[in-house]
């Protein structure tokens, strides 16, 4: 028996045809929602990043702009460009595209974001409201597998989901966000890491499989839950002479074996990577509403 | 066999006498650390609390001070004595004593307080900065529980440990604190809570099984794995005929039967309780330590 692949581009297309609905709320009110992205240095990885974000905005008529900075600047002329963002009453949504370079503190970039328009959901503040279960903005990637969830058939409620891997981007908030007392979380939670002795201990438990390592193809089908969900968070550049350019991007999870095993699994890309993209749109929307004054927050 | 007891007040007295020696240092410059408690309402637990937190600062030679406000305060007059305590240099910590009145939203008041002073570590900033794995203030039950461990000789690093209950006070910042990659946390983590279909399933796998239910005496000796070690942090009162006040405080096991299989366990009280009133001190010498400058944070 095969899994159930789970269409990440059609959920998230889904997400934006709501998100088009609430933009032209907000445009009836002559509020166009705009995003500012920051973009240090020239990592290649990172300008993609920022283009798919930015090209999605406009394709939901977000408005964008991207603040191109040299590897070179310092810390305070990053904060006082931040600074300026947080001033702009035309700017609703800000993210600062990480990795920063080695001299730039990320804590302290973090928390100059003003964080009503912080739309990354990495201001300490919102990640606190997150722990509190009171969440102002949450993290596009966790945020984004627990619409893939539920939108795909398979809440978490009441069910124990195991999360691979505690980064601060996915793994770590993610097993927040799904524990907490809300009708689309309520997940029993078991987060390994590094330091599990032997994780397969724990995945075979999983009902639902949170892949968010960055150990490209090592979660196989012996490891998982028959007829669990399987999510693959995982992004890894890996060495493949039959591509054009000598490699590919791999997940954590061995595909082939996995798919024979599970319920329903993400493929990789084309399941997590789009609802990333989908979240911080709905985030920014959220922040023009927000600061619109249409919601009290 | 019988399980060797914590004894919560003897390392609590460690940790005490070890904050004397950094008391002394901050005396020698002329600072006097000092800590205000804020206590509003006349709820009797509260009153204690706040007591017990006062008496034992005298006792190492922390200064404080109780502002005791009317249950009819306002929101906006709380937030003035606080904003008042915020600016006021000679005190270098601020505690709110919770619970507060309906009429109240907990969490302005928590983000309210100067969070260099905010030694509940209540502040959403201080839990975001835990969960990025860079702390700055922790809250005391879940910190005073990782000292425990480590002081106890049961450091928490490569083991399983079930947290039960997912509290804002204790559940679940201590599972994002014993999970991060720090030499005395590290650990793997499995958090159950009232969504969970049947917590026995995973007490039974836990080496470390933290009770943060408020269910008095539920977790039997029958629910937890041969040699584990036990850490109760429950307190509710259940009738007593037979004590004088007519009830007792009991915590989450039932210390008879649990006694039996634990490897290690504490007692309700004088287990995990005095070890919070001791990180409310630390977190207070820490603040004014930090305040004078001495310490970069």
């Amino acid at each position: 028996m095969s899994a159930v692949i789970i269409d990440g581009k059609k959920i998230a297309s889904e997400v934006k045809s709501e998100l088009k609905i609430r933009i032209g709320s907000l445009k009836e009110r002559n509020i166009i929602p705009q995003l500012a992205a920051v973009l240090v240095g020239e990592n290649p990885a990172s300008i993609q990043y920022v283009r798919m974000k930015t090209k999605a905005c406009a394709k939901i008529g977000i408005t964008s702009k991207t603040i191109t900075l040299p590897n070179s600047i310092s810390e305070k002329e990053l904060l006082s460009v931040i600074n300026d963002l947080n001033k702009d009453n035309d700017i609703h949504g800000i993210l600062v595209q990480l990795p920063l370079p080695p001299h730039i503190n990320q804590l302290k970039v973090n928390m100059a974001v003003d964080w009503a328009k912080d739309v990354d959901g990495f201001h300490p503040a919102n990640l606190g409201r997150l722990l509190l279960g009171k969440p102002n903005f949450i993290p596009a990637t966790p945020l984004g597998i627990l619409e893939l969830l539920n939108r795909s058939g398979n809440p978490p409620v009441g069910k124990h989901t195991v999360i691979l891997g505690r980064g601060d981007l996915v793994g770590r908030p993610f097993s927040v966000l799904v524990s907490l007392k809300d009708k689309k979380a309520n997940s029993t939670i078991t987060l390994c890491h590094s330091a599990t002795p032997d994780i397969s201990v724990f995945t075979k438990q999983g009902d639902i499989l949170i892949c968010a390592m960055g150990k490209p193809e090592s979660i196989t089908g012996g490891m998982i839950k028959q007829g669990a969900v399987v999510i693959d968070a995982g992004t890894s550049a890996i060495d493949d002479p039959n591509s054009k350019k000598g490699y590919r991007i791999a997940g954590d999870v061995d595909f082939k074996s996995a798919v024979e095993v599970a319920g329903y699994i993400t493929p990789v890309p084309g399941g997590v990577g789009p609802m990333t993209i989908a979240m911080v749109l709905a985030n920014t929307v959220t922040a023009a509403e927000k600061l619109s004054g249409r919601y009290n927050g």
